[in-house]
């Protein structure tokens, strides 16, 4: 059999998706500083703020026109576009204005595509990426969605970032907390992020200690299986040489000789 | 062996339960609208809260009487009382006040029915229903319960439901709590299913990272088997040949002629 | 062999431990009684008090006597010192007031012995019952060291309940907190209490859904075994039939004949 | 084979690290001492205070030599240093003061050297080591970074103490909290040390409880493999006695006799 020539057992969605890769996590980086830098610096010059807004909205088409290519390479569109309700979300969800950053998230995503041989560490490399970024998105679009509230208590990105890690981590002192619905929005995505990271951390423990007594285990059974083979064939070995005994005694022609 | 006819393999019960699902399904709900209204709307119409009050009553009936067919229909009345003792609780219970909403958890174990035959997703099925009810519920009844107390500070639906979410997460800012005794049995059961929430969500992982490993293990171990068993066969096949070249040497009348 | 005379293969300690069992369990409670009644009712008469206070003093007394005894029937007094240290804390720490509760725990050992020989309800049976016990205790422990503070926030015991559901499901709003040393103690206590009560429960669900996994692993593996079995009796049967062809053959008289 | 000499199986580097352990020890608890003095007494005498700077500079230095001793005394120089990292940190990291504390962690490296070989409790003894020493180590950390700061709230050494337990096992009341940059990242890393140690308790659970359902399991599968070898084994020795009876038959000289 001829080897197939290179490219040939990837379809062309996966030759697409390669290729756009790296340009599209710049995209996604380029999207991130036009939404954090209105945030971080109110006292921002109207025409430079215009200007991020347009590239916000650039990146949007970009990833649009992306998504476009890739469904109209696949060879089952239909069932395409459902294993990636994915992209769909991170496509149309961005109308709504807090949910925009989750955009931001194709990073993490082509991280994990990146670290997807590597088996073992995978949730690790996923859980401790996505609370990250989950927590500095967090801040950010809290810090913007509070900002309009009279009654906001975290108003600088420090506070903000310290309100996002106690938030994730479930501890919740209270001396800040948002107030306005778009804040509380986003602390139910850090309170599910933060049960999520617990429960991967606390999972991952278990499995480590679970899987070197199970190894163990394996190990006694192997060795019983072993053992067992060993006295079966060692009892064949015995008939072997007694049908064995049995025929040369007939090659001697003399049957009724001492063993 | 014929058939059954359709039906014959199911109890009385059985086809009861399955006939009135979708009526007693819409009552909940009825009950839940009738429960959640006046709480939600304070200033109501007296007459119409007398008639939601009414109709609230009207599907407890129901409920009783529902399940006192069913306990009539029931081949051993004593056992299925015991095995239904939930039933029994949605039905007693309501003289509560605020345990009453309980009774809108039968959509809940309706779902659950319904969602009963496919094995894997179950138990996050349930865990999602119950966090998701529990939290609307639970905002629910806190409002009701608190709205008595001159000195509560969960004073509005949207409050009341962002005070169950860092309840149920145990986030706990401190921003919103109860102070009536009825509030804070309501934030118990929040507290609790929080807590089912989490380590249900830890033990799936944990059980799915646990699974893949057992998965590799156990292979290894069939292996191990199919080897032995190899291994034994093979010793079995060399003795059978050597008896067979006995017998042949007994067909061809000569003992001593060389093999 | 003659049956062995009823409690001939117990030993005197464990025999003493029996008929003790529920004359403990009574003092105990009557402990609980005479700590929280004064910690309920502040203004009680000072001769009542002080007949509370020395009924907690007998009982105490009586919990020395009953583990003196034991020693003395114990075959190795130093290992059953080592083994019983539980019982050496419950007699020496009461000298600290708040720990003094910890004597009623004593119910919770009873009752565990109790339901021993029951296997799979005992964690849960542990975990609820010392989680309830922790709560009540916590809760009169917390006021009796509180009230003496003049800062202190927990004055009923009513707010000290709702304080110790809070802390133990380290949700910790922070409406109610101890300010004073013994209270932090306490609170300490019932934290550890939580942190276990939780890592229980979660670990329960994955354990149970481990083995419903593996039970369906270890399935398949006797089958393989089963199976491995079946093909090496099958091929020994094989070669019997042709050892016993061979048998009958020189039964004949004559080795030539046609099979 | 003669016995190798005493010491020849270990290296150069670790003949080194067995006999500076306990100096290291001492040297690290020397260093922890004269970092919380100064903490724990505000007013202590310049002349004092700097004399505890310049033993803390000392200790670092004693860290530096001995860390150079070790790389140079290695076979394998850069694989040396990548392996131990976490000394690298110990002997780097002082700069930043709030984690020049860190360095102290070395007891928690020489006492989990100590408790190496004995496998089952190792990861107890790390976890509670860990947790107590985050603690205390944080609450001095903590007062530290926050008697700067004008609105701190945590002042004395027994409100950082109770802060760092509320925080570690995520309770989070919110009577405390740090407010300077410096106090936020000890929080973080309290707040990673019990999600740790949550996860490290629930996962020691679970693996206990998985482990004792294994084992049953396992010696189900051990007695089936012992069943199917018996029931070969006995196939064999019928076998076996067939061909003995054939051969005793040949003995006799007498093919047609009967059995």
């Amino acid at each position: 059999m001829p080897p197939t020539p290179s490219g040939a057992d990837v379809t062309r969605v996966e030759q697409w998706e390669r290729r756009t890769e790296v340009p599209l996590l710049l995209l996604a980086l380029a999207f991130l500083a036009a939404y954090a830098w209105p945030v971080l610096d109110p006292g921002l010059h109207p025409t430079l703020e215009n200007g991020l807004q347009a590239l916000s909205w650039a990146v949007w088409g970009a990833f649009l026109v992306d998504f476009g290519v890739r469904v109209s390479l696949a060879e089952q569109r239909g069932r395409y576009v459902l294993r990636h309700w994915y992209d769909v979300a991170l496509v149309v969800l961005p109308m709504l204005r807090p949910l925009r950053l989750l955009r931001a998230l194709a990073v993490a995503r082509i991280l994990g595509r990146t670290f997807a041989h590597n088996r073992a560490g995978r949730v690790t490399v996923y859980v401790i990426g996505a609370t990250v970024a989950t927590i500095g998105l967090g801040a950010l679009a809290v810090l913007d969605a509070e900002r309009a509230d009279p009654h906001a208590n975290i108003t600088t990105f420090g506070d903000a970032l310290w309100w996002a890690v106690t938030t994730v981590t479930t501890v919740g002192y209270g001396d800040f907390y948002p107030v306005s619905t778009g804040g509380r929005l986003i602390a139910v995505v850090l309170m599910l992020v933060g049960i999520a990271l617990l429960g991967s951390i606390t999972a991952t423990i278990a499995s480590w200690l679970v899987a070197s007594a199970a190894e163990a285990e394996e190990e006694e059974m192997e060795q019983a299986v072993d053992e067992s083979t060993a006295a079966v064939l060692a009892a064949l070995d015995d008939l072997r040489r007694q049908v064995a005994a049995l025929e040369s005694r007939l090659d001697a022609g003399d049957p009724a000789a001492p063993d």
